[in-house]
Formats: C-alpha cells, sequence, structure tokens
C-alpha cells in the first residue's frame, strides 16, 4: 500500500504568496473598479536587458540549425558561463573560484529548497526568524522540523534567530548545537544586511562548531554600500563551511527567464556516520547529475551576456531603477513617521506596521484602503508579526503612486 | 556538526553515462584520429523545427518589452500550455484531463527523480529491470534501497522485475508487497512496448494492492504501432493509481531547450499512517510550489508551438527521421545474424551481444574495432548484461555509416 510522507502533514496552510493571492482575488472580486498596486511579490517588472535579448536571439538561432543545435549539456553548466561567474562575480573582487565549485541552475527557491538533501535527515537546522518560508518549508517535508506548535508558530526542533528591531536585525547564535544555518543577506524580508564583522563571527561559530552555513545572495546585486559584504568568500575561513547561492532573477530581471547558481568550494566538508570528512562539492554534484538536467542552453546563453561589460552596466541600471523606488519608498513612509528598514542595500522595506497592529490586520488595512498589496511580515515568521514588507521592483509610476496613496489614502 | 546523508555512500560509482564519457575520452587521446559515432547516450540532434524557433523568437521579443513582459510564472506552468497539452496529448484521443491535474517541468529527469519524495520513506519500491538508473538512484538518495550487493548487483531492498528474451521483455508482477512501481514505456532501455491487455493487468494489480504506478512515456511520440498503449490513462482504472511522465525532449528535439510535465490525476491516492486516503495531486501541487519556480516563459511558448497543427506536424518530421535510423540500426544489424530487439516503437535498438559477451566487453570491442559509442546493457541493471542499447538519434549519415562499419570492421 502506498504511503505518503506523512512529513507533509506538518506543513503549515498554504504557501504564504497563495494566501496573499487568495485575499487580493477575493477583494477585486468585491471591489472590481478599484486598482491595485502590488507591492507584494519580489517578482522584477522592468523588461530584460537589450545585451539578454540580442544573446537569446542567436542562441535561438543556433538551435535551428543542425551544426550549432544543442542537446544535452552539462548539468553543472556550460564553461562559457561558469568561467563568466566566475571571473566577474568572484575573481574580479579577489575571491578565488574554479568554475567545478559553480552548478548553474534554474533557481535559487530549487537550489535552497534541494540543498538539504545531500544532509543528514536528523540535522538540526537553524534559521533567522522571519525567515524566506522556503528554508524551513523544506525541512519540514524532510522530517527535520519536528511537529508545528501553534501557540508559538514555530516548529519544535527549528531552532529560530529572531531579528528585529530590537537586536537591529541581526541574529544572535543558536542557544543550542544546530549543524546547518540558513544565513541571508541582503536579507528577504527585512532588507537589512550584516557587516564583514558580524559575518566573520558566524563563519567562526561555523569552523568552530563544524556546521555549514547556507548563504543565500540573491540580493547581493542591490548592495550600495561599499563595505557592505556581496559574497560570503570574503570572509576568512568561509571556503571551509559556507555555500553561497545566488540568482540572476533579482540581479538581471530573470524571474520569469531562471538562471541561478549555487557554489560549493571543495574546502566545505560535512561529516559522516564513522566521523570522516566528505566533500559536499562531490555530493552536490552527485545530486544534481542525478536528479537534474542542466539549464536551457539558450537561457545561459543569455546569462552569460549579464556578465559582459556592456551586459553589467544594463543590468546596473535595472538595479538603480529599483532602488530609486526602494529610496522613495523609505523616504516617504519616513516623513509619514512610519518606522521603516531595510530599502538601503535591498529592494525590500520592512515596516513597523503603526498603533501595533499585526501583520494581517494592517494587510486588509492597506488592501482596502490604499488598494496596495505588500507582504504580512509574519509570513515569514513569528518574529515577522508587526512588521510589513513592501518591495521596490514595481514601476516608477505605481511606486509613487503608492506612497501618495499611503500619504492620501491611509488613516495613520 | 553536519553530518551528510549517509544514503549517498550507497550510491554504486559513477553514473552509467559518466563512464562512459570516460571511456571514450580515454579512447580518443589514445587514438586522436578515429573519427567515433556516438550511438550512446539518448540525446537528439536534429534542430528545433520552425514552428518552435519562430515562438521562441516572438516570446524572446515579449521580454524586451515592458508591456509584455513576464515575471514569475504559475510554478505549474501557464494555462496557455496546459491547454494544448490537455486537448492535443489527452482530449483528443479520449482520455479526459483538467489543466490542473497537469504540472509542467523542466524535464521528466527531475520529475521521476523527485516524485519519490512524496511517498513515505519505507516505502517499497519495484522497478523493470534494466531500468533507466534515475528511478534507482534517487530512492538510494532517499535511503529505500537497502545495501548494495556486490553479488548480485542489485540493492537488497528494492523489488527488481527482469525484463529479458525469456520472457519477452515483459515484467511479471512482483514476488513481494510494493508500494511503488515504476513502468516505463516505450521502453528505455529496451525499446519494448507493453500492449493494452498488459498494462490492465498492472493497472488491476495495483488498484488491488493501492500501490502507485509511476509510469514513465517520455518516448509515447516514438509509437508507430495502432494497437499500443501512448498513455497509461487509456486503461480503464488508470487514474486511481498513475502518475505519468511525459517530456518534449525526445518527441521535439528538447532535450536542450528542457520542457517536460507531469500528469497526476486527482482520484490518485496514497495513504496516511492512519489510514487515510490523501490526493497526490495536492501533494505533489506543494512539493512543485515549494521547491520549483515554474518554467521559462519563452520555453513554455516554444512548447505550445509544438501543439499547434503545424507544429505537430514538424515533430512528426523528426520522429519519423529517427525512426528511419532505428529501422536501418535493426534491419542491418539483424541481417548480420545480430539478435536486436526494440526499435519498432522506440527509438532504442536493444541487442543481444555477440558470442555471450558481457555488455562492457562488447562496449570496449565496438569502441576498439568499430569506433561506435553505445551504451552497456548492464549500465541499466543487472538483467541488462550481455545487452547492448544503440540509439536511433543519430544522423542519417552516422547511422549508415556505423552500420557499415557494424559489417565490415567488426569480428562477429
Amino acid at each position: 500500500m502506498a504511503k505518503i510522507n506523512g512529513n507533509y502533514s506538518q506543513l503549515q496552510g498554504s504557501y504564504l504568496f497563495s494566501e496573499i493571492a487568495r485575499r487580493r482575488t477575493k477583494f477585486i472580486s468585491e471591489n472590481p473598479s478599484a486598482e491595485i498596486i502590488n507591492l507584494g511579490i519580489g517578482d522584477v517588472t522592468r523588461p530584460l536587458t537589450p545585451s539578454v535579448i540580442a544573446a537569446l536571439h542567436v542562441a535561438v538561432d543556433e538551435m535551428a540549425e543542425e551544426k550549432s543545435f544543442r542537446g544535452y549539456g552539462p548539468e553543472q553548466g556550460y564553461d562559457f558561463l561558469l568561467e563568466k561567474i566566475v571571473e566577474v562575480d568572484y575573481r574580479a573582487r579577489g575571491i578565488p573560484l574554479e568554475t567545478n565549485e559553480v552548478f548553474v541552475s534554474d533557481g535559487s527557491k530549487c537550489d535552497v529548497g534541494n540543498i538539504q538533501e545531500i544532509f543528514s535527515s536528523d540535522s538540526v537546522i537553524a534559521v533567522t526568524d522571519p525567515v524566506y518560508p522556503v528554508y524551513v518549508d523544506s525541512n519540514v517535508m524532510a522530517g527535520r522540523s519536528g511537529k508545528y506548535n501553534k501557540e508559538t508558530n514555530r516548529y519544535e526542533n527549528i531552532v529560530y534567530l529572531p531579528c528585529t528591531a530590537e537586536n537591529n536585525f541581526t541574529p544572535e547564535f543558536p542557544s543550542r548545537k544546530v549543524d546547518l544555518i540558513y544565513l541571508c543577506y541582503p536579507n528577504n524580508p527585512t532588507g537589512m544586511t550584516q557587516s564583514k564583522t558580524e559575518l566573520k563571527r558566524w563563519v567562526d561559530y561555523a569552523r568552530k562548531n563544524k556546521c555549514i552555513i547556507l548563504y543565500d545572495a540573491a540580493y547581493e546585486a542591490y548592495i550600495q554600500e561599499k563595505d557592505v559584504p556581496r559574497s560570503i568568500y570574503e570572509i576568512e575561513g568561509a571556503r571551509e563551511v559556507a555555500i553561497e547561492f545566488r540568482s540572476l532573477s533579482k540581479t538581471a530581471g530573470f524571474t520569469g527567464t531562471r538562471c541561478a547558481y549555487t557554489v560549493v568550494p571543495k574546502e566545505v566538508m560535512a561529516y559522516d556516520e564513522s566521523g570522516n570528512a566528505v566533500s559536499l562539492n562531490g555530493l552536490w554534484n552527485r545530486r544534481q547529475t542525478t536528479k537534474f538536467n542542466g539549464v536551457p542552453y539558450i537561457t545561459q546563453r543569455a546569462a552569460a551576456a549579464v556578465f559582459t561589460s556592456e551586459g553589467q552596466q544594463q543590468v546596473r541600471g535595472l538595479v538603480d531603477y529599483y532602488m530609486t523606488n526602494a529610496k522613495i519608498i523609505r523616504n516617504s513612509l519616513a516623513s509619514l513617521g512610519l518606522s521603516v528598514n531595510g530599502g538601503v542595500n535591498a529592494p525590500y522595506i520592512w515596516l513597523k506596521t503603526p498603533k501595533d497592529l499585526g501583520s494581517w490586520e494592517f494587510f486588509d488595512k492597506l488592501l482596502n484602503e490604499a488598494n496596495i498589496v505588500g507582504t504580512p511580515g509574519v509570513g515569514f515568521g513569528q518574529s515577522g508579526e508587526g512588521y510589513f514588507r513592501l518591495t521596490a521592483f514595481g514601476s516608477r509610476e505605481n511606486t509613487e503612486k503608492a506612497v501618495e496613496r499611503f500619504k492620501t489614502r491611509l488613516s495613520l
């Protein structure tokens, strides 16, 4: 008799963004004339850049001719892309890296969801709170979470590291032993970053305790301040303990084009039952070659175009566009007396809800009064309660309209 | 201390195709002037069809304009593609299906590798032998295989259903209780099919024993004979027990373009610990929405173009081309007195090795004498020992050259 994976029954309700979509759809059906502005899901709105478009057309034409047609490529990605990534994102910034330490994929969501597979099923995981839900849910599915506790809105066996205004959104070390630590900087959802000193503390902690840091740097391109680390490998010793996730989704507007990559340095080790060190690079390679078939050739050509000097200039234009939106939101909301975080090195503004409203209360209020969709902070974890995420990914027009509505339509 | 997933240590050596690549590379380095013909890995060689190319260019241009740009799409696939799939591949053939029973993905390899996640970790799996390695390896990684036994070349807890000339490549029912049954027709690697009567026996067996059939129909487009079932849902009752995997890789030359889909009818149920029936459609949806971010928009437009009447005609041209190759290989080898199977409704010819040579012995002989790369049958499982797979995916010129070399250069 076929039995289901019982861990799925521990998953809580629908995925955050599904619930938002549900409330939004309901509101629209009841208010068909309302013009909704979506500052909720972190999805880009600017078109692909000219270099990317040109590379796509060329690659499509290659696929039309027998002599240049490409079938299966290497599961890890083509060298022409791996070399660009290594050169532009790492070596040019003083970080040594080999192409066989980089694994191209169809998304960081997939990679951060799948990475837990190569670790023991009894691993204890630590996540910052609030947190990108995939880190938690993928571990719930794998049976690492223990039971969900309704009172605390937390799983029994997951270690939560609260990040709130009280500790300046800087997580403290876990109070008990953990094996895997998920860190995300610039942070989704808070939009906050960590200094090199703070990250160094984590790398040292991981080395001392033989933990692995799963470092999600999907928003790295949004860093504006010079002293904020863009890669965890800027930190001494990180090559021994950290896996880094990078994505073109937000960097180059690839959310609908799908290309990301994961860095697994050869020195990163975890341990088998007998205590022998095992290279995670080899395990991830085996995972990917067994269960993944590589990113489309044309997509990899598009991605490679991002790393040319023309391509880099163009995607900087995208980032500048969104970061101008971030500044508009941040400044406008601050001028209304709201407490805003993030938005300086990240496309997310993490708002303290006014009058101590609950996150979902504020969601409904904002939708009803200003017809703006945002993301309730509590959807990212209990420590997000009383916070609210707005994204800078809208058009300039919508962003300006939205802040105008905050001023004129929202009763604060 | 971070521990690895110990199940990985049970995986055997490198993945089959890596070992082939290794021997091939070695041979080339020692024989730099040899002109190798690859009839090994099942990868297509014909370019994408004109409808697909045209659709890609249009979609790329859409991505260049703000008003037509697409970011995140539905993880399950866009309606414009789902509707085509349902209409052309199912309803037009008398099989009722809803769009929310179809999940578009970036490959059947991924889907057949990931599907085991939604089942209990103590599920007993049955596979035909020989078998596509991903079914086995993904379950080894998940801890369902038990130990590998070197003597038998099999895993202790996996139930193998031998398919050899002796039983006309028709698997018998498992000798003990199983939960999940992987079937693949047209079969990779044997190239053989099952009649409706034979498939009906399996569906009845699954219904009676509450098993799930994981039905890999990636080669469905190659079926030439009218009475061979193209979908398991042609069999009465299959909607209650079967998940079907389909791919555009071989159907439309998408191995480097990446688009596939998986059908999970709403009636397919597995059971929780208390014996309650749970819909697998919901579980798979949760898995995909949590760990997958959908197929690129442009790829989905390309896939949709395959399902237009012009697109269908063009991909039939691809299939005809490869099936002519299959006929050339089949007939030529048979005329040399070799025992050939498959190649009638599938692009694979499953050869009995001459003089009872071992599969790898024949691999080396064929490489050395005729400079042809094929796939050793034993790489697909112990019952594949003494067999050898040739694919019809080469160019016509190479296929004809290869059979000529069989005649003139191979000492039989």
